[in-house]
């Protein structure tokens, strides 16, 4: 199954499988929406897969986990109106092809992918090296369980371009870390790191080094491995009735996000954005993005 | 706007509004039913003002944040039969003035203004250095976000006096600490400091000092003041549909509270309480209430 | 009503009940049939005891609060056909007697009692010094309050086996430690000592020494055995209103450890597993049942 993913590599340990989310195609790792696509296809893939007893996620990139949510649209394929019109505003380049009403509604499907994955019946277990945020984020939400080395640092700044996180940050955030927690982390935007985030609760453990974490992840999941799977799934599905947001909410999430990014204020905005990271390539700027979405404010 | 409050001070600071709770009445800063009215028109109007991007509370008074409800009875206002009676019990001067049954349903009320608050498009930042006790604490849960310095208590000991809460506290608290923690907090009426309150996730953040405190929220404040309104709205009601109390568990509060009000033991004890906290107004019995509260049954 | 217990020793201490659960039969204190339906007995009479207002349950024996649930047919009484088919997998010796199809379902028996316990009037918590695993630990998820020593751990191990807790672990823990430290802790059947559990919110507090312990929750006890019954109760009804999982996930635990049980290879497990513990005798085995059930798959 190896073959059919250009952003994912897969490798089997046993009955681990392990991913590594690596976009070659850029530096800071961004969620592209071929990433989702083939999240998709290989969560289908996994719902009846019991030659797989436990997933473990990771990412490819030496320097992010994931750095957001790719925004630059695809000509052809994933141009939609909203980005065509983020990057109008923005005096940018209009990437060839016109825009495509009936695009993917990118929102909507990470999310359904992501709360698919939160009902596989094999545990889910998130290392996290680097910067997580935005979509990095909302897939690591939906994760099982998440571990996290000192590098790490957690983010939904959707906020702070006016818009909704889309795909699960506000849905999810608020049953990990409570309410008052994830209202400052949603609203101002702000990093967590990983020892901040151990003692909300959000990653099960944090780890001084990578190879610590490493070590501990996959003593837990080989002995997670041992066990019959029927079982395992059996304990995930309770847990996961009585935590997870429901599908209304993580749909009216992705309508906020549509609503949100049509306003002229928005796609402003996201215009600036784009255009201040070097269309998303700076590694500077997006290793900083908390600080940088304050310049749009001339702060 | 400010005009018309009696008991709360407004200051607006760019498109952040600091609000300072101060009963000038009392030098425990009793929080009166005024307080609540008071409140009921402020966020009436904050609901459709747009120049407010955050709100900040704050107490006037050095000692305390709020005491606690104030049931001692206002003539011709709220004098409630339960108030009446409380006095009468304790062999305390009753006002003038017959007792009105169609007096405001206090606890039923402040609910509804505290839910209110915790519906508003706009974050509501606390920020804690006294005792917040009762009613106070009861506020407090219903904001979004709650900072502590070194001085902060909180207490919800309704339960001390065979009562219920009423307006929030037990509604609230399970869903910021826990089944396990919130039922030693409530059924034991102990304060718990701000250290503990951060550990417990209850204030996102306790502080050494008020001034770094301050410092922190306003940084905090500022930022969030930056985003746009309809997007900072929209993720705040993401939230709160995952959690809040729903109005028939607030209304339940309430029920209860009056209920067990108008027992006879209870209704002594109240009194009770009034006499020896010399009409609410000793400012070494309200700092010590966990204690002074045993004392009522010899302990 | 002592003298109907024999699992069960009762003090009571003006209007505080100390339970001590001691089954004199087990070394390890196994959590007997019989144990759930004294217990069954002692909630059902605590129900309309107003001269009860605290209820503390400790463990009588030195060196375990509750192994786990004694699995071991007893002829003529519990002798379900599961058990029957564990001891023949293993090639055990079968009591005496027939299995009985008609026996008492112990899974969702045990739930039914802990769920009753969790809507008693009195506040009920639970002191707890040595390993409490399995039954053992979902007696205590269902307490109001939890307080551990430095001996303490926790565990449901029953995913190790294949199985399903069965009668509260995964639909009360995650209301207990969040979604993710749920997931390790029931997926990896690993302990969590006291100061861990009470890093992550589940014990209210953890303790040095047993003394100390004791110190604190019979000051606690004494302290809410002042207030009147009638609001405590008000309190924690609230309380549980808002955090217990429902009688119908609690009915869907029950089934799920019932069908997995019937599975051939859950079945061997059970088996193996009673046949190294010396028919659940071996001090040793059961104080490392983590480490010993890893054993079972050759690890």
């Amino acid at each position: 199954m190896e073959a059919t993913y250009e952003t994912l590599n897969l490798i089997k340990d046993g009955s681990i499988l392990i991913v590594t989310i690596n976009n070659t195609r850029s530096e800071v790792n961004l969620f592209r929406q071929q990433t989702a696509v083939e999240l998709n296809i290989l969560i289908t893939s996994l719902q009846n897969d019991t030659s797989t007893k436990v997933v473990i996620f990771k990412s490819g990139n030496p320097k992010f986990f994931i750095a957001h949510f790719d925004v630059i649209p695809v000509p052809g394929k994933f141009l939609s109106p909203f980005c065509v019109q983020s990057h109008r505003n923005a005096n940018l380049k209009i990437p060839k092809g016109e825009p495509d009403p009936t695009a993917i509604d990118a929102a909507a499907f990470n999310g359904r992918v992501f709360q698919a994955m939160s009902n596989l019946p094999q545990p889910v277990i998130a290392m996290i090296d680097g910067p997580a945020r935005g979509a990095g984020n909302e897939f690591l939400v939906a994760c099982d369980m998440r571990f996290a080395s000192k590098g790490a640092r957690f983010s939904n700044f959707e906020g702070t371009l006016g818009l909704h996180p889309g795909s699960g940050g506000a849905a999810w955030m608020p049953l990990h870390i409570g309410r008052g927690r994830s209202m400052e982390f949603l609203l101002s935007g702000e990093d967590i790191d990983a020892e901040t985030a151990e003692r909300y609760g959000y990653v099960n453990k944090a780890f001084e080094t990578s190879e610590e974490m490493h070590e501990y992840v996959m003593k837990l999941a080989k002995r997670i491995a041992l066990f019959p799977l029927n079982g395992l799934a059996s304990i995930k599905k309770t847990v996961t009735t009585l935590i997870q947001p429901s599908a209304e909410l993580m749909a009216s999430e992705a309508v906020e996000w549509n609503r949100l990014l049509a306003e002229p204020e928005q796609a402003g905005l996201v215009g600036e954005f784009i255009k201040k990271s070097g269309n998303l390539t700076s590694v500077e700027f997006e290793l900083h993005v908390p600080d940088e979405v304050a310049k749009l404010y001339g702060k």
